[in-house]
């Protein structure tokens, strides 16, 4: 198939290069860089993806010392929060400027496996427990990048869902959860961004390590999304190369001193591996290295860059804030403080204050070029006096009561108090995986003693993955969810907190009532090898609406300080019946001008196969001015529309009655709007196997066999046992009908009558 | 393996049958009969399990027209809540005496699979959702009949627990709940009370139709628990039975006129089938034949024994119902009515008073010897003055307006009122699932209007698989689940209702607040072929105790007139460590005599496997008079206590402390104990794939690896990135150790070092 041929020119030559060469090309030079062979250049490879981290002097065997100074923009799970692809997009071209300036080819990202569990120690990496969100935020960081002549690593490739066992643990997964929710971002990346590069996880798919599954590497992800980049493994993913190379992956790193090189060699020589396998994976990464030696730019990270970076990583922050609540207190909402009604002080409490939590730990940690802390941002844009105690530590010392006598007192003569609480560094990190989803108790004891003595409490929340915020919405009347926002986190909470920014983030993950809600609360992390996705397709939202949960916040939740209010809504299918166009008229109708992100969910309700409630198929957002309305039109897209057929291998979509729900969240929806679409049937042939009531609703089966049939049961049956008897025929297979008939029909008769419907 | 060979003499004369009459015993001779060939006598085999159903007249194609008359006992769902293995063998011993009488020699029976969902159309003809209660009444039952010299058919074998696509589906299941949940009361039968026969199902596993599965039918079956009777198929299971031979199957059911004959002789003829295979399937058709024929024993079904089987099916159907609520009016228990301070009339409501719902529809359903009429033997047993109100119809004409007043009138001008709700025959049945656990709307209209003119509700509840209870809870402060009871059932509502016996059943099966928190919800009853269990091992209340779910009533749930107070308990391992006796004394504190179903419950707090919270594990009960104390026993053995293994591929008996918990329902746990049990470690070979962690365990590991992991990462690796260096590297597969050290540690020195270790 011509997409599995390297798309760049210089392909022969490398064909001509000797075997050793060949199989050279497939591995590491060093932990970071490719071989370079005759006059395929070397590039290099560097961690991200919410910043470079290119490490400086000796590099350790595990790649995980110190690096140079890079913008640390807000990690996916942050950055996701924004709902906004054209901010993520200008995110990857900055990046791909800082590359270019150190000489990095390709950064290793984005990830984008999904949040399955709250619990996933490397859920911060990633962008939502949603995949049509995955997908349209990592094409645009993927689409960034690139223009910037830097290649992607899609990662992590695939169902690298969780930390524990995470070399080895096999995710064992049902077909449709496979495409429809763990596969369905990296298929969109793929076919819109064209990634150089992807990236084979550690972990096992059904049985199958992802480094031995041709299924994986070349049917799914070749063959039918039409990939022609080069498959790198995970750092360290591959054991034993020949098995690997046969199922589609290129490029082993990182360098194992060229052990499984020689491995290749003697394969190939004594017939246990196809030559031609190993040429080709050696072209693609020829291809892949000449492509980015042609692509390189002169930058350079001077001052004037690295504070434009800030000033974005800044932006990205601001936008990334969720604000979950805001009551009002004497008529008048708590935030922003500005227009609060505060005159005395305010009272900031929390080291988080100080020093921001404001990335993950592990290879994705960003070495900042600055960093912003949130306290003096706060003293910098308010009037009125700030002071700060800590009030607790992070260090797990326990030694907190002065701390706490502290703060109480400040919060006592504040008129406003602002918490900060959040999970330390040593609570998340890639390499094991959360227990619970609690704050520390010293944090929520301390934020019941300051809501003792201070009505007007804001809490501000530091963290990657979930938290439960049962007490915490008890006690505070505003919080905001500041997740991880980088290094510019610290201007982006003063912002959002003073007034500055009017917030617009949405939630990329359901925010449960209880972990024991969650949908792979009895399944994670699994054991012995392996991890039941019991789940299903009910991921996130999905399983809170399907089960009628209550949840503290749900998918899409993010409040502003202005009000939108949505007119009725319309819609059409495409002209050639393959997508829904939505439109739908928002009106700012409060004082400030704010951003609206309008969320469109779908829903089939007469579908004839298992479905979520609603499923978010597209969004958009409109930036209004007070009294300002506008319309904005979301476009939904076959591929969010489309089920994966188990019986035939394939996407459908599904002829009928499609609802569209537009909302400001998924459980706020203000307007819907019902398109119908023509869809395609699918045809099974019809099999021994085949059901009566299958088999009858092809009117030649009926005919050939609707007199015997009339005969099968007795006067008297089925009646007096209380049965339905057409029920219970429905449900034969076809052959049986030999039994039933004690022999009077025959399987060559039936077989004969197949052939001809069939046929 | 001896256990393969038939138990029996007449082995060899089998043998030296032609194989076409070896073929033949492999099949029906007619509907219901086997094959005769040589002297291998011909036998019959009947529907069941709660009654006989001999079919009399022409037999139809479906074996669904009308049948003798036989005693109808309460159908499994109901008798499984006496929680009490003597009353069922004595029911199984009275069904031996019937087949006897009746010439019948096998009783389709007992059917053990388990109530995965509430919706399952077949529900009624189960025990439970819990294998261990399942397990002894089903091998209670068998031991009954077969002491009878009447063979049991263990069904259906195995995981047969829909009606939709039944003949067909694919029940995907892991290993651990297949087991641990679905296979193991089959695996107590069989060990404890050896089946004359086991029936393997019409659906597939795992992708595998039963029918063809040599892992169920043989390896399961046969070598692991010494299965040594006939596998017969269920009526029609077999469609083409070449596979099904060499998987194990014996005897295909019913006759297809000699078709399937044919076939094996000629697959054996050119070599497709092992002859011996068909040999051994003849010889233990043959087997059974003759131990059945040699049991033969002369009964006749006369008035006296119709009377007495009748009485015991009274019996049965009092001990089975379960008293759900009993709510205090004017400081007396609405029930027993005889002792609530009724002075007036008794308004007795809705048809199912007058013709109880008293079996399921389908293949078991009885044709009764007699019918009790609760109405009848309420106004037999009460002095009061009693009337009767239709109330509404079961026909779905709707047309209750008027029948709704006479009733609501009835209830008005009543000291109390008595209303039978409950599932029409429509409603629930062999051959389709259930989509809800509503009652009808106008039932719930009714019992609405009545509470509205009348205090003293008492609610009786007719049905098989489990309602929502939700708004019957809300509105009735009396709630008598009669499930469905048999013949007896009238006489047994009577008897509980007037108090002439005070109730002791037990709810076999949660009643869960919502269809939405049932563990199956999402998952039921699959779609394209294929249902995942996805729920695990957590079925029934294993699922609602582990997600912290309200239920609307728990299992094992159940009141009684009287109350019963425990003492504390005691419990001590066997001698040979693999079982654990618990001792606690119970009193009757009431003022009436009464039997408490003790219940043991047990959970392994410190367990390395995914276990439920806890899990019933034996259960005993008592029976005292007021104020009497006596002391039950009740030893939980180790087949209770172990866990499937999947590494090793067998059970397991986990060593650490088991708690066993002793109640009067699954939420209302009285009295606790410790016990240590030494157990048996599980030691697996360390393999490449083995990780760091498990390696490092080992002291010959650690000591040959220690220096070199020493070095691996450089000084500041880690720390700095906020990770946990310990954790990451324990996750780490030995044979990555040649890539992380650059090729330094090669593979033959990690496969030397293995070799040395494991040997």
């Amino acid at each position: 198939m011509s997409h599995h041929t390297p798309h760049t020119t210089g392909t022969d030559d490398v064909a001509a290069l000797p075997l050793a060469d060949r199989a050279a090309l497939g591995s590491g030079k060093n932990f970071w860089q490719t071989q370079d062979a005759g006059d395929v250049p070397s590039i290099t490879l560097t961690d991200g993806p919410h910043g470079l981290r290119k490490q400086t002097g000796g590099v350790d065997h595990l790649g995980l010392s110190g690096s140079a100074p890079a913008t640390c923009f807000p990690p996916a799970a942050g950055l996701s929060q924004s709902w906004d692809p054209d901010l993520v997009e200008r995110i990857g071209a900055a990046l791909a400027d800082e590359a270019q300036a150190a000489d990095v080819q390709v950064v290793l990202g984005p990830g984008v496996n999904i949040t399955r569990s709250p619990l996933g120690g490397r859920n911060f990496e990633y962008y939502s427990e949603d995949p049509h969100l995955t997908g349209v935020l990592g094409t645009a960081w993927v689409t960034g990048l690139q223009s910037g002549g830097v290649g992607a690593s899609l990662k992590h490739f695939a169902l690298n869902n969780q930390e524990t066992d995470r070399m080895r643990v096999s995710a064992d997964v049902d077909q449709r959860p496979l495409h429809e929710i763990y596969l369905r971002a990296f298929r969109r990346i793929v076919e819109d961004a064209r990634p150089w590069t992807v990236m084979c996880s550690y972990n096992a798919v059904n049985g199958v390590p992802v480094r031995h599954s041709r299924e994986l590497l070349t049917d799914i992800l070749r063959d039918e999304w039409g990939f022609d980049g080069v498959v790198v493994s995970d750092w360290g993913a591959v054991g034993g190369r020949l098995r690997s190379v046969a199922a589609g992956l290129d490029l082993q790193m990182p360098s194992d001193g060229g052990a499984a090189d020689e491995e290749v060699v003697r394969a190939v020589s004594n017939g246990q591996l196809d030559e031609q396998t190993v040429t080709v994976a050696a072209q693609r990464v020829a291809a892949l290295a000449r492509r980015a030696t042609a692509a390189r730019r002169e930058v350079s990270l001077d001052d004037a860059t690295v504070e434009a970076h800030h000033a974005l990583a800044r932006e990205a922050a601001a936008r990334s804030i969720v604000l979950l609540k805001n009551d009002e207190a004497d008529g008048r909402h708590i935030l922003p403080i500005a227009a609060s009604g505060v005159t005395g002080s305010v009272a900031v409490i929390g080291p988080f204050a100080e020093t921001s939590r404001y990335q993950g730990g592990g290879s994705s940690h960003v070495n900042p070029t600055r960093l912003d802390s949130p306290l003096e941002l706060i003293k910098d844009r308010l009037a009125a006096p700030v002071t700060y105690a800590a009030g607790f530590t992070t260090d797990g010392s326990g030694r907190h009561s002065g701390l706490l006598a502290e703060a109480v007192e400040d919060a006592a003569n504040a008129d406003i108090a602002v918490v900060f609480l959040g999970l330390s560094p040593d609570q998340e990190s890639e390499g094991f995986d959360r227990t619970d989803l609690a704050l520390p108790a010293e944090q929520l004891g301390l934020l019941r003693a300051v809501r003792a003595v201070q009505d007007r409490v804001v809490v501000v929340l530091s963290h990657g993955g979930a938290l439960d915020l049962t007490e915490v919405t008890e006690l505070a009347p505003a919080i905001l969810d500041a997740n991880l926002l980088g290094q510019g986190g610290g201007a982006g909470i003063a912002d959002v907190l003073t007034g500055e920014v009017n917030p617009s983030g949405k939630l990329a993950g359901t925010v449960p009532a209880r972990l024991a809600d969650t949908p792979a609360f009895l399944d994670f992390p699994g054991e012995h090898g392996h991890v039941r996705y019991s789940e299903g397709l009910f991921v996130g939202y999905r399983w809170y609406d399907a089960r009628n949960l209550r949840v503290a916040y749900p998918f899409g939740h993010g409040l502003s300080y202005t009000t939108f209010a949505y007119d009725e809504a319309y819609g059409q299918p495409d002209d050639d019946g393959d997508g829904i166009t939505v439109t739908v008229g928002v009106t700012n109708t409060g004082r400030r001008a704010g951003r609206e992100v309008v969320q469109a969910y779908v829903s089939v309700p007469d579908s004839g196969q298992v479905r979520a409630p609603k499923v978010l198929a597209g969004f958009g957002s409109v930036t209004l001015e007070p009294g300002e309305r506008e319309e904005i039109e979301i476009h939904l897209g076959r591929r969010d529309l489309e089920y994966r057929d188990v019986r035939s291998g394939r996407f459908v979509l599904e002829p009928g009655r499609y609802v569209v729900h537009l909302g400001s969240s998924s459980r706020d929806l203000r307007a819907s709007v019902e398109v119908d679409l023509e869809g395609e049937d699918v045809r099974v042939p019809l099999t021994l196997e085949s059901t009566l009531g299958e088999a009858l609703a092809v009117p030649a089966v009926a005919e050939a066999l609707g007199g015997f049939l009339g005969g099968l049961t007795g006067e008297d049956s089925g009646d007096g046992l209380g049965v339905d008897m057409a029920k219970m025929m429905a449900s034969i297979p076809l052959d049986r009908i030999i039994t039933f008939s004690g022999g009077s029909v025959t399987r060559e008769q039936l077989e004969e009558l197949l052939e001809r419907v069939n046929g």
